[in-house]
C-alpha cells in the first residue's frame, strides 16, 4: 500500500484516558495510590549532595550500583535483577520481551488498566477472565493454553491479596509461558512471590519505588527473575532506551533502600490507618474488601458510589471512581495520613 | 502455534552492543560525545532545593512546566512540544507513532546506529541509502515511495551538517510520510529545521539535553512538530509510560534553559577547542571532516585508525573506533576541554 497522506501511517492506538489530576489548594488527594509520607530523610540528604559535574555524563547503562543494592536487599544475585523508568516501563518492556506467541496472553477482567494498553502498543493478542463474585481471581481460569499470564498481586483496584500457594498453582499450570506477577502493592500486607524465582524459571516479579517507598516522582521500577529472563529484559531495554534510569534517580533509590527502619515505620503507619479507616467506614454503612494494599475498595449499603464521589469532590477530597461494569458502585480510596482519613470520615458523616 | 517452552515466546531481538565504558582512574573520555563542562550553576542550585515531599507524588504526566519553558524558548506553542526520557525514548516513540506503513522507512547507511534497532524493536521495515564518497547524504535518494524518512542533521558519526535547504528538499519530496530530523548536535554549528515545522505539517524535529546542555545524566529529550504530530506522540507515550520525565529532571532541564549565557559560553568554548584541535591534527597528518558537532571524524594519511585507537587507549585516552565498512579507518573523537585535547595531541605526537 502506497500511502497518500502521512496521517495514514499514524499508530492506530486509542488515547488512554488517565484519572483526573486537578490542581486546587487544600485538595486531599486520595486518588492515585501515592504515599502520604515523604521519602526517607536519607533520600533528602542524597538529593542535596548531587555532584553537578556527574550530570554531564550518561548514567551507567547497567545501573550497577542500584542493581547491586537491590540484589543485596532481596538476597538475590545481580543477574536476577533489572531496573527501569518506573514499573510501567518495566512491565511494558516485559510484554515486548516475553509475549510473542500467537496465543493470547491471559489476565483478569478487573485489574491494572494498563495491560490492554501495552497489548495494543505491542500488538499482543489477549483474553481476560472474570473475577468471581467476591472479586477474587480464579486460578483455574489460567489452566489452558495461552501466550503468557499477568497477575497483579495484591490486585488493583480490588486491593485483595492472594497467598503464594495461589501463584504457585498458576505457575505449575503455565510452565510453557512466562508468568508476570506485578507486586506494586505487596509491601502493604501482600505475600511476595519473589522467592519463587529460584524455583520457577518462567516467573518475573515486578516491584516499584512509587508506592511503599514514596518515590513516585523519580520513576524507578524493578523486576526479578531467572538470569535468562533478566538477560532478555536487558536485550529488549537496550533496543529501546539504553539509559532509562537517570543518575539522580539511581542515587535516591539506593538511599531509600538504605533506610529500612523508616520504610517499615511508614508502611506500618499506613496499614494502621487503613484498618482504622475500614472500621470507621463500616460504622457508616460501607462494605470494604479486605485490603493488602495502600488503598481500599469500598461500597455503601444505600448511597451510590458516584454520588459519594461527587460529594467528596465538593469537599476537596479526591478519590477514584470507575464508571465501569461490576465496579461502578465502588470507590477506590488511597490511604492518606490519619488526619486526611479523619477529614474523609467527617465529610462522609455529613453526607450519610 | 502452541508453545512447548516459554523460551519460544522470547522477543527475537539481537542484543545491541554499545561502545565500551571502561572505568579507570585518570581516563580521558572522548568516546561518548558527552559535554566536558558541567551543567549551568543554576542546575546545581535547582538540584540543591528539591522538595523531598514532592517526590512522593507522580510527576506531571503532561510535563507542563518544562513544555511551557521549551515552547517559550523556541517561540512555539505548547501544542508543538513533546518531552521524553532522553531523545532515545522520544525517537523510539516517534518510530512507533509514525512508521506504520508497509513500505520501508529510509535513512542513510552511515548514521545513528539506533535506527535499525528501533526498527527491529517495533518490526518496522527499513532501507538504507549510502552516503556519497564525501560522506554526504544524497537528498535525491529520498525521492521515492517510502514509509518515512529519518535524517540526523548534523549527521553522526560523520559530524557533517546540512543546510536547511537540503532538509527542505527532502520534505518537499516526502509530503506523504513523516520526516524525522534528529538534531542532537545542532547547537554546535548546525542549521536547525525547527522553524520549518510551521510550514511542513509532516516534520518532526528531535532535540536532546544530553549534549550542548551537559545533562546526559538526567535523561531529557524533546521533539517539535505540528500539533497533530505532537498529539499522536502523546497518545503513543501514554500507551507506554505515562510519566517518563521525572520531577527532578523536569526541574533541572528548566534551570538549564534559564541560563542562556552559560549555555552559549560553553558551546562557543567547545567550537573553539574543536577548531584548534582540527588544526593541530592537520599538522600531524590527519584529514578531518568539516564538523558542525561536538566531535570530529578523522583519518590519518598513513597510520591506521585501529592502531591509533589502541595507542590512545594505552595512554588512557578513549575515543570511538567503528570496525565497519567504509568508516573503519576513521576515529570519532569527542571535543573535551582544551587541556584534554592537548593531552590527545601530545599522545598522538608520541605515536607519529
Amino acid at each position: 500500500m502506497v500511502t497518500k497522506n502521512f496521517r495514514d501511517n499514524f499508530a492506530k492506538i486509542a488515547p488512554y484516558v488517565s484519572g483526573e489530576q486537578p490542581k486546587m489548594d487544600g485538595l486531599i488527594k486520595l486518588n492515585s495510590n501515592e504515599n502520604p509520607y515523604p521519602p526517607s530523610p536519607k533520600v533528602k540528604k542524597a538529593a542535596a549532595t548531587i555532584e553537578s559535574a556527574k550530570l554531564s555524563l550518561y548514567p551507567s547503562s547497567d545501573a550497577e550500583e542500584l542493581i547491586d543494592k537491590l540484589a543485596d536487599y532481596h538476597g538475590l544475585k545481580t543477574e536476577n535483577v533489572f531496573v527501569g523508568n518506573g514499573s510501567d516501563e518495566v512491565l511494558g518492556l516485559a510484554f515486548r520481551a516475553f509475549f510473542n506467541s500467537e496465543l493470547p496472553i491471559a489476565y483478569p477482567d478487573i485489574t491494572y488498566s494498563f495491560y490492554p494498553v501495552w497489548c495494543e502498543f505491542f500488538k499482543i493478542p489477549f483474553v481476560t477472565f472474570a473475577l468471581d463474585d467476591s472479586f477474587r481471581i480464579n486460578a483455574d481460569d489460567y489452566i489452558a493454553p495461552n501466550g503468557g499470564v499477568v497477575i497483579t498481586n495484591p490486585n488493583a483496584p480490588t486491593s485483595i491479596g492472594e497467598r503464594t500457594d495461589f501463584i504457585r498453582k498458576i505457575l505449575d499450570n503455565n510452565r510453557d509461558v512466562v508468568v508476570i506477577v506485578d507486586e506494586a502493592y505487596v509491601d502493604f500486607g501482600g505475600s511476595s512471590s519473589i522467592e519463587l524465582i529460584q524455583e520457577y524459571d518462567n516467573l518475573l516479579v515486578v516491584h516499584t519505588f512509587s508506592k511503599s517507598r514514596s518515590l513516585a516522582g523519580i520513576r524507578v521500577g524493578a523486576c526479578f527473575g531467572n538470569s535468562e529472563l533478566i538477560a532478555v529484559m536487558n536485550t529488549v531495554k537496550n533496543s529501546f532506551n539504553s539509559y532509562p534510569v537517570d543518575t539522580i534517580a539511581q542515587k535516591l533509590a539506593i538511599a531509600s533502600l538504605d533506610d529500612e527502619s523508616y520504610f517499615s515505620d511508614i508502611v506500618h503507619e499506613i496499614i494502621t490507618t487503613r484498618e482504622n479507616t475500614v472500621k470507621a467506614l463500616e460504622q457508616l454503612g460501607f462494605h470494604t474488601l479486605e485490603s493488602s494494599t495502600n488503598f481500599i475498595f469500598t461500597t455503601h449499603e444505600s448511597i451510590h458510589a458516584k454520588e459519594i464521589f461527587v460529594h467528596l469532590r465538593e469537599d476537596k477530597i479526591l478519590v477514584r471512581y470507575f464508571n465501569k461494569p461490576r465496579i461502578g458502585n465502588y470507590l477506590r480510596i488511597t490511604i492518606g495520613t490519619a488526619a486526611q482519613m479523619d477529614a474523609l470520615i467527617e465529610s462522609l458523616e455529613r453526607l450519610i
